[in-house]
């Protein structure tokens, strides 16, 4: 242990990254492993906010449309759009991730007319088939959906592969998957859904700020994604949504709203979508919301992705090799794949007791450091490598703590039966 | 004009709203006429933004869902339901007014399969149109939007009323018109209606907290709103839509997500939609935009909306009498109806030189106040009565700005070519 915890210390000095915890509030009785569903809060975004409470709402008023608020939604949308190398036209702030999905994957199926499959598997976010079952139902009957049974993830890959046809409409996926934190081989399925026509959509919202993300090498045609996650950009904050611009004049919002029009301010009775990416945006954006997303991106942009990368890299390792030495005998496994380029920064760790031990974590007993994990059912406890702001020995100090919990069978104090809501 | 200072005086000193100026605010250089469009800063929002801000995601952070953002969100909801006299099961806080309207309009079409109109008219908002108009274009085919021309006030439900046949599917109008401020007789309009068995489902944007409402005495089948207006919840809060209790197992969401789900935290892979408004919900809200609104709304309730409605009449009054006096001469003249139950509490005032007069309010001469309408094309200046936060006296210094600006031809110190966006 002596050695380990000397490596742990070292990883800590020489993280390239460990100025940018200052960059967050953060609190030191506490160690925050759940920044895949909620991201923390960064300082700056407190002063962006209290300038826009007090300062653009209180005192400008609806002035401050015109001073900041229509130029904020933009600038904020390019900076998404620098994150994934697409361009500046390419992206859009708007809605949530569902209503976006839908925006998209109903274009995409009225431009598909003459194909009748949509294509996704059961390991994308239930809420992504809830969007397209229902599509299929209501809207596209003539469309079947097709959600392939992933049993491992050997095979994940290939079984996409091998199900993209002729009759592909759509091939939609989320690029990590939210429970074990997959990451799939986004561009062999891209490649092979352009030679079937097939369009393909991803959710990036369990990659986006954890993983490099690449809309053009991988040849991504559209895509959403969540603010509020590895981007820090606050609880419920606005999506992002992106149409490459090839692909844009094809595809027709079906949600036309004030900020999908040509020109929004005309109050022309008559609807003349823009042509552009601003099709694919509706209504006016929630801009306390909204305004809270920048300082996030920015603080990424700042990193490099690469920096983060790395450090969820080593973060991953460190935790293997804890795993491998206190947790493996402790009846844990992994259920996250090895290999780098198969995951995203969020490891799941499976235990019979999951749910108890989550609970133990969250509330512990005196003179522990409340460690914030989540549970997903049946017996998943995930993890989050915020590379930002999480620091190697935090991630050590969870792993005794997972020991000791075990150990002391501390998770009994904790009912087995659910309760709270997320 | 003694006469009319002693009124306006004595008018601000018996107002029985006078102390709930305080609970806002306010810029004393500025005059704010603009509520219709954007409300202001309540103080105690600052509290309830600085405490989500700082406590919640600070530092609670993703236990912030169980502890009060699930919570909060139905709260508000219940709030708003009170305010328009519905069941709080009746009404959810979700998404945009478009996106709501969307919903609610998609869900009527499919259940109205065997008729083949939406009937709708020319006052409504222009991003109204836009959503019927794409919805019928690229999901119902078979309907036609009929937009009824509507010349005189004195007409436009008459027009209405004529229009709803038996191949009315679904009425969709703007309780109060976003131009002239209009007020449908809402009741006959779903009477009739309902006698066609066609749905009704009114805007309540320009209205809600502005005038009295009650779905129940109304027969409102289903609603949206806007929160950001006269409620004052802060810049694109998020919307609000109310279905009455009969109507809500006949319609289903098109959009279904994570909210629209009978048990969202089972993460079931398969849709059940829920048995309730929730049905109606997507995705995650934007929090700190959603938690601003409830704070207008407590203000509101405890105002009592009788107590604003009596205000609005006497601001309104109190204008017609100064237009008589110095504002017809100057060419200015009156858009909106005179009779109380056919007005929402904005003032629409036309004259030739609408856009350059609005400026100068906005951007005075020195030794004048700010002061803040907006301006319509082609010629309306809209003047927003906010009982709960304007005074007699205000309103007075308005109308003498009004009279300064054309007298000396202050106005042509402004460009009559239109720039920015709002």
């Amino acid at each position: 242990m002596t050695d380990i915890r000397a490596q742990i210390t070292q990883l800590d000095q020489e993280d390239p990254l460990k100025a940018f915890r200052n960059e967050f509030v953060l609190d030191l009785k506490t160690i925050y492993l759940d920044g895949n569903s909620l991201g923390v809060l960064p300082k700056k975004t407190k002063q962006v906010l209290e300038d826009t409470i007090n300062n653009q709402w209180g005192a400008r008023l609806i002035r401050s449309w015109n001073e900041d608020w229509l130029s904020c939604k933009e600038r904020i949308a390019s900076k998404v759009a620098k994150l994934i190398n697409a361009e500046p036209n390419e992206v859009i702030i708007a809605d949530s991730v569902s209503v976006n999905l839908y925006k998209l994957a109903f274009a995409s199926l009225t431009y598909q007319t003459n194909k009748s499959e949509v294509l996704t598997d059961n390991l994308n976010f239930p809420s992504d088939l809830y969007i397209f079952q229902e599509l299929c139902k209501q809207s596209f009957p003539d469309k079947t959906l097709n959600v392939v049974h992933q049993d491992k993830f050997e095979d994940a890959n290939a079984n996409i592969l091998n199900a993209i046809t002729e009759d592909t409409s759509l091939v939609s996926l989320s690029h990590v998957t939210f429970q074990n934190a997959f990451r799939y081989d986004v561009k062999n399925i891209n490649e092979k859904a352009r030679e079937m026509n097939a369009l393909n959509l991803w959710d990036l919202s369990h990659s986006v700020g954890a993983v490099p993300i690449d809309v053009k090498a991988l040849k991504i045609d559209m895509a959403v994604g969540c603010t509020y996650k590895y981007l820090n950009g606050g609880p419920g904050a606005p999506a992002f949504l992106y149409v490459s611009k090839e692909l844009q004049n094809k595809l027709q919002n079906p949600i036309a709203g004030w900020f999908s029009h040509a020109a929004p301010f005309d109050f022309s009775p008559t609807f003349e979508g823009a042509e552009s990416i601003h099709n694919f945006a509706v209504g006016t954006p929630p801009v306390l919301s909204m305004k809270a997303i920048e300082p996030g991106i920015d603080i990424f942009l700042n990193a490099g992705v690469h920096n983060i990368q790395n450090k969820s890299e080593l973060l991953f390792e460190l935790f293997l090799q804890l795993f491998q030495l206190f947790l493996k005998e402790r009846e844990y496994t992994i259920s996250t794949p090895l290999s780098p380029e198969e995951r995203g920064s969020h490891i799941a760790l499976t235990h019979e007791e999951a749910y108890r031990i989550n609970l133990s974590l969250i509330n512990p007993r005196i003179n522990r450091k409340t460690i914030i994990t989540d549970h997903r059912p049946p017996d998943i406890i995930r993890i989050a490598l915020t590379p930002l702001y999480l620091s190697f020995s935090e991630l050590c100090e969870a792993v005794i703590r997972l020991v000791e919990i075990v150990d002391t069978k501390e998770f009994e104090n904790h009912s087995p039966l659910k309760s709270g809501v997320i």
